[in-house]
């Protein structure tokens, strides 16, 4: 058992409902074939293990051999997958797979995009939780592919105190000295800034993480100089609005890490096509 | 009861597992607190009674006023909607509900771009399967609500045949006759074809429907004119490599619905926000 | 994995809760059985494969060896199955494995009744929604193995309007109109009428597919002749208190379709019963 | 909560999958009005507090007023109930209420026509785990309301030796015993006997009920005597083949219980229907 | 399937959630182990097929070999089991199948020690409802690992009047003849007493079963008295207040059953460890 | 909606099954009662809320009052709360109701008892992840409302190095490394070591959190001098048999934190009791 083989089993349902109407009309209850898997673009792959889940749960006997494997680099043309089985079977998973491994594969792109962007720099391209209701298991996995890191899962898994947390609680200093009175052990306190004002005062209040919110390159090569003089443990993010082309000029202001919502709210499909081989 | 309720509270559990808590430890447990939710960008609103659910699903009491609603052209900056209620609960609410926003307006917003490009010419623009495992429901609406209409929702409300089945089936004339024969009376039968002469086959066997599947702009309006000519009740859709550019050259050529992947595979979320309100 | 294992395994839970008493405290928890499934009467048998899965489920080393197959006409005192392992196990799934048989060939017999008496004529005969809440899946699958087809699954895979759609549409031709300006293409538009008078207007609106609710042999034969006559291409459903007596007479009014509430909502049960083998 | 309303919750579910089509396209989002549901046929009503469910689970502001209530013989042509809200939902939720009320109210019409042959005679009517599978819950029921009784629910709360758990065991007087040794205290012993050899061992052994399976008028006679005679606290139940025939003759040979499979397993639904009214 | 493995699942999710991201760190993918299970104290073991099954729910390659059974009375230091499979499955169900057999062989053994006060003894160690919310199949399981018997399940599988219940009915008499009318036939009728005019008034009612609540020695030996010479099949049980000091003396008194809600509600756990053994 | 309701509903479905026949058979539909919850023992109050939910889940028109609330040490004899409603569903739902509050407030009574032995030194007394299987929610829930706080949840939101992880990942400086380098940026990494020999080395690899486990108060006390020398902001954890016997010694040594297992694995239940109050 796989702990997420629960939303797959929802997926096929959704797609599958009371069956397949168009395969059981057309084609023959015993009929086996072969299926490959091809790419249509170049991509960075995602999801393999995923595809081949969705696959056996609709008939165990399908045989799945990945000729490709995740964080590949995959050429237009190439040949991901053979999956040899029950015809019926293997289109009535088809789109549900195909879909898995074409947004999974296009968050694994775009991330890589990025990561190849600051390569040599010493900083992390790390997601956000902007992901698609439901899907977040899933799309946090694809950022790992694509090289990049995760931040926290949920609500549940860090304490991160946000500009509105900060108005209803009374301002950063109390926020923080509350968050660390109160959080489990285990869990860092990270708070996000404007200024360098509020940098100021999130460091003397003793953050352990600091977010740079929609800073300038400018103000944030300054709140690294600060925090580097003041606090050398302090972990530095930069957030908001960071596109391909601006991602390397805030690595090299020295923050640690770089948090890019569009890493899973918009990166775009691949393209992958599933094609019946002859039979001889 | 709306039965999508059980998506968004799975949605609610992935974000908030077994508690929020930054906000458990920074809000006091009675504070109450009016939220805003504000535009960011232009786009097309889709998601709002959802948006309402989320949050009473939280918090039955917390009151939720849609300045905006679904179909409306909003404006940076304007406010969608306004919610009162407990501060802890609009917090805990807060990013399940805009991502949720955010991908369906960008979905409707996509949509409209489409279905903008082809005004006044008699066609429909339609989604297709290519969507989010298990959040099809919630996409499909947001091309209706961008204007779009919708292909069918799975494989179990249509008859849809395709090269794969094709190939097994041994033929076009077969399979459609498979399939006339078979499908439930209510069901339209369609099928992909990519060559005029694929087309005539097609036609003599009965096809209600026939895809043309990347064809250029000349072939379709070849297979436009034989088809108006031999069989005028036959609806004609085309599908494959369409975009902005050439979504009005496609219309043109006289097909009924055109198709297209990217509404939901390819949109990129939209820009939303939520502030707590100063109280005074 | 088959979708359809949910529903089994409820059932299974419905029956079996936190244990099958009387089996724990008589039968030695290794022991093994053959188990033989036996017709107490002739019937159309029907739901093989998903007794053979039910078995399975509490067990997955249990054989299960058909001798008979779904659409065989099963003779009383013939042995439809032979079941091989743990006696317990075998014990315990016995009464969901029946009642499920039992049911389902119930269904299927009858609807077999139903289409030997039309034989040789263009007609079929279909279901309804009529079923046991819960149980479609599995009551629509029994009238296809007794012969019979399916009309619509549910509410979401059809357009089928009613009197009552009618009567708050406000008449028949702006409910059909309404109906082809906005449903999904590859469904067809379906419409009621009790008399000939709402059948021209069915007719003239463009309607697919005319369901003749209730009428006479006489009215309908008439219908079937205008219609035959303004749009050969028009479907006709005949409804309403169909019997094995009168279902002839309908079918050769000229009709397309006969539907059958009473073949799922009024079949009954088959005998059926297991018997293990004494062992020697 | 009603323990029961996933069962509704799922029928829903069933019936109306991504949306009823029909209904969207046709019924104006905000139109109110009153529907009627009406008996086409006399019957022992059954159901009504799970149809007033069912219509609040769709929408909680539908208003549920009972013109009858379970239990009731309904005459054919009475208004049984009349329901006002949203026209959309109302005719959403018809068809389900209607399957579960024709089912329960034919399973309860059935029990009350065994119930009245007995009348006067001290003898209990009870029904069997031959019900359909999913849906033993609402069967059991209306077996209730037509005046019957209910045998055990289900494998859990009831020790009942059959001729198969007779058959590996050893024997009857060996089953009862390890039966007697081991079951829960609250739990009386029940074992099937094919002759009135068996009855004797059954009795010697301290069985708390015999079931007579299959037995001739005659033979039921002879067992009562024995049975009244030896063991006067002896429960016994005679079970196999009954109809409303030979019911009122099972009765007067004595025994305290009546079993009938057909209750449940055999019943057919009743005619109801739903009206909406013309609005003024 | 079994049908507790809902529970375990579930179990495994709650620990697990969106991953074990410790392990996931520090042990590599392919890595395979051999782990032992070794009890830290005497104890009697319980739970050792649900161990085995929390570990193949993870990975059902897992070779699982136990030492000891269930029933068995494990010494400190002594190996309950060896576990064999992917290091990182191992270290992911660790906890989960420990907290498991923790609890579990914490009732037996509880069980067991109320069991051996009262050897020789015609009498029966039972127990109640004050389980773990959700885990009660589980904890009953247990007590009959540990030599005890079972009250009733739940609310649906006995009739038991208690206090509460007869002063809302209007007194025993009444209560238990209601009970005696209406209840399913299998079922037995028990009804708590607090004293010998209580008693009295539940034997002259026809009581089956009387439950003495928190009555003192004396009187529990009195009230065996009067039952066993005036309705000898009664079945007395002792309940409140029993300890492992004066449950000897109760048995003494001659009640059939002694019930105890300590077996569930308050035995701590045992101590039992999982060691990775270093690979050679 | 509270997340933790499923919980709740399944924990009503297990005690009620198909139904709560005592109280259907004794308990007049409509008659409504006041119950009271008693202490029947000094306790520290846990589970309220909860407790108010189960009551409601039956029946949304009970009133609850809560005459003491989560955390107030409650004397043997005060009553607790009142429950106003229909009699039935207080009844029914009285069991599962006592059983959490009996089991939580068991877990906070406990915790605060470890609580107070350390009154006025800077450690906080914490829980593990030894939960009963399926109700950890609620277990933690009460910890902190004896004055506790939580450990890490589960498996995902916190990195903990334990020996089983050191022996297969080759060395603490090794896994710690792997651990820093790969973990999220929020969680910091908590390594467990057994003397002193291992502490240094988890100092010198940068342990954000160590856990002396099972170490003697001497070997403790020396830890700590080393690490407010070495690393002054490092976290110390005792861990390993600690009783309230000896955890002011443990407290006395200047760890940060001590965790018991026992506080969830072995805390017994306290005595609480619903009274029908009679009615005037």
């Amino acid at each position: 058992m796989r702990l997420e083989d629960t939303a797959l089993i929802k997926a096929l349902k959704e797609d599958i409902g009371h069956g397949d109407i168009t395969t059981s009309l057309l084609i023959a209850e015993g009929h086996k074939s072969t299926a490959v898997l091809i790419a249509r673009e170049n991509f960075i792959l995602a999801g393999i293990p995923f595809a081949e889940k969705i696959f056996k749960l609709i008939d165990s006997e399908i045989k799945f051999k990945a000729d490709k494997k995740d964080r590949d680099a995959v050429k237009a043309g190439s040949v991901i997958a053979r999956i040899n089985g029950n015809t019926r079977c293997l289109l009535t998973a088809e789109r549900v797979a195909l879909n898995l491994l074409q947004r999974l594969s296009g968050i694994a792109t775009l991330t890589h995009r990025f990561v190849e962007k600051v390569k040599g720099l010493p900083v992390k391209i790390i997601d956000t939780r902007k992901t698609t209701p439901g899907f977040r298991f899933f799309e946090k996995y694809a950022v790992r592919v694509g090289g990049g890191s995760n931040h926290r899962f949920g609500l549940f898994d860090g304490v991160l105190i946000k500009d509105n947390h900060i108005a209803v609680a009374g301002g950063i200093k109390k926020a923080i000295k509350l968050a660390r009175a109160g959080a489990q052990h285990m869990l860092k306190v990270e708070v996000e800034v404007g200024n360098i004002r509020e940098l100021e005062q999130a460091l003397s209040a003793g953050a352990d993480i600091i977010m740079l919110d929609n800073m300038s390159i400018k103000e944030m090569r300054k709140a690294v100089k600060i925090v580097r003089l003041k606090s050398p443990g302090t972990i530095l993010e930069a957030s908001g609005n960071i596109t391909t082309e601006n991602v390397r000029a805030t690595a090299q202001t020295g923050v640690d890490l770089i948090s890019i919502g569009a890493l899973t709210h918009s990166a775009t499909a691949v393209d992958i096509s599933m094609e019946i081989m002859p039979s001889r």
